[in-house]
């Protein structure tokens, strides 16, 4: 069986990214079609109740391209929104949080967590609320980060000022004596190295996109839906957005690492 | 001849109120219909095409609520969208470019203007093209800050960090001699004092929203649609966002001063 239909993913904006390159890492033979919403980002800060409906909207966008299987790589999305809609639609849906957070439960030795997130990522509660379901005796230590994207859409990846706001946000952790921390959202692997020297080499990072890609592989083997196509070209990733698409092919390359040949605006959302 | 109509305004979130605030001020007898999009905010990194669509869908609203006057009291949509609409409709349309770029050609000594405002605002020209069209001495000298916006929604008005970021953005100014300033987004005005204190007391700082309330009063007079109710309470204004109104409701009031009442959600946007 060979299943050459495209992997859907969606994220607000152009953090999604980080998934895409792990997925093209993990998954070399696969179409991807790839949906920012960038007319209404950042989801971070709106509600539960938008955020399903945007969630819905960028679904079925995804569904009219064929999709085999949709990742919701949106932090935000994957919290308040993936329990709500997954239910409902046939394709096989994933978020981000459950990876990262099996990775971390694995990984932790103290048992004594931190979740950096979007204010709705952290006030959902998805990422404790999923550690203590595998061990209740895991601690997690929660901070929303609301200034993280605005930096990184900026491009102020190691400057002195981020180092200092990442530094401000994550002091309450330093005295927490975490092992482990999950970076809940999609544009935080870019400050990965700032996190890293703030919180000091002792505590492992968790970026979920890797184990989002790994998960994305073990369901597509599970149910048969692996394509047995060549290695793809780069150009089979289809890139949509919601607004303008230079500024995104633009801004993408810094999270890819590769230059988008062709980003398309879609109205339908 | 009295006109009970209220005035419609709208922004894309929140910074609008720093109008409502003003308006209320020169205005006291006037009703007040406020719309934030906060579903969809913002406004300043997203494309003309987008913002133009954006700001018919608010306007379409507010004359639901059968409005006399409309303030789009947003810089971005006032500066690439207002041409583009005002011609469709009949209802007088005003934005928040026009008063202070007079109010900032009317104080100037030296002719050279500063001019700060999202990256949308910043990349139309739009404070550039009127000041020049008033004086073509004057020389406009123009810096996007895109950290601003989250900066007061972080509500980081006067941190230390917040001074830094401010220093930094600023500092292409310092040696431009210039006398006047346009706090060309409605978020600024939050950030006046360490504004104030980068650039020195001699530098003017020109706030929009006062002047859009004076140029509200006055086409109401011209047209004869003031009206001569007795001075209104504070309930006279009603508020509607896109998204969720608890962080609305919550927020709003450092932007107004006072409590807001009552803050409704509407799904028609």
């Amino acid at each position: 069986m060979s299943d050459t239909r495209p992997i859907g993913i969606f994220d607000s904006g152009m953090g999604g990214l980080t998934v895409v390159k792990e997925v093209i890492r993990s998954l070399p033979n696969e179409k991807i079609v790839y949906f920012g919403d960038t007319a209404r980002v950042p989801y971070g800060p709106k509600s539960k109740e938008t955020i399903i409906r945007f969630s819905i909207e960028n679904i079925l966008f995804l569904l009219k391209n064929n999709v085999k299987l949709i990742i919701v790589a949106c932090n935000t999305a994957s919290s308040v929104a993936l329990a709500a809609i997954e239910k409902n639609f046939k394709v096989p849906i994933m978020g981000v949080i459950e990876p990262g957070v099996s990775e971390a439960a694995r990984i932790t030795k103290n048992k004594r967590i931190g979740i950096i997130g979007t204010k709705t990522t952290v006030k959902s509660s998805a990422y404790e609320q999923q550690l203590i379901k595998i061990d209740s005796k895991i601690k997690v230590f929660s901070i929303a980060c609301p200034l993280f994207v605005p930096l990184v859409e900026e491009g102020w990846l190691k400057t002195k000022i981020t180092q200092q706001i990442v530094a401000d946000y994550l002091m309450p952790l330093k005295n927490k004596n975490i092992d482990t921390i999950i970076l809940g959202c999609t544009h935080y692997p870019l400050l990965k190295s700032v996190i890293q020297e703030v919180l000091g080499r002792k505590v492992h990072l968790v970026d979920s996109a890797r184990q989002v890609a790994y998960g994305a592989k073990q369901i597509l083997e599970e149910q048969g839906l692996l394509t047995n196509r060549e290695k793809t070209a780069r150009q089979s990733v289809c890139f949509y957005v919601s607004d303008e698409p230079d500024n995104f092919a633009e801004q993408g390359e810094k999270f890819l690492g590769f230059a988008l040949n062709k980003v398309r605006k879609v109205s339908n959302v």
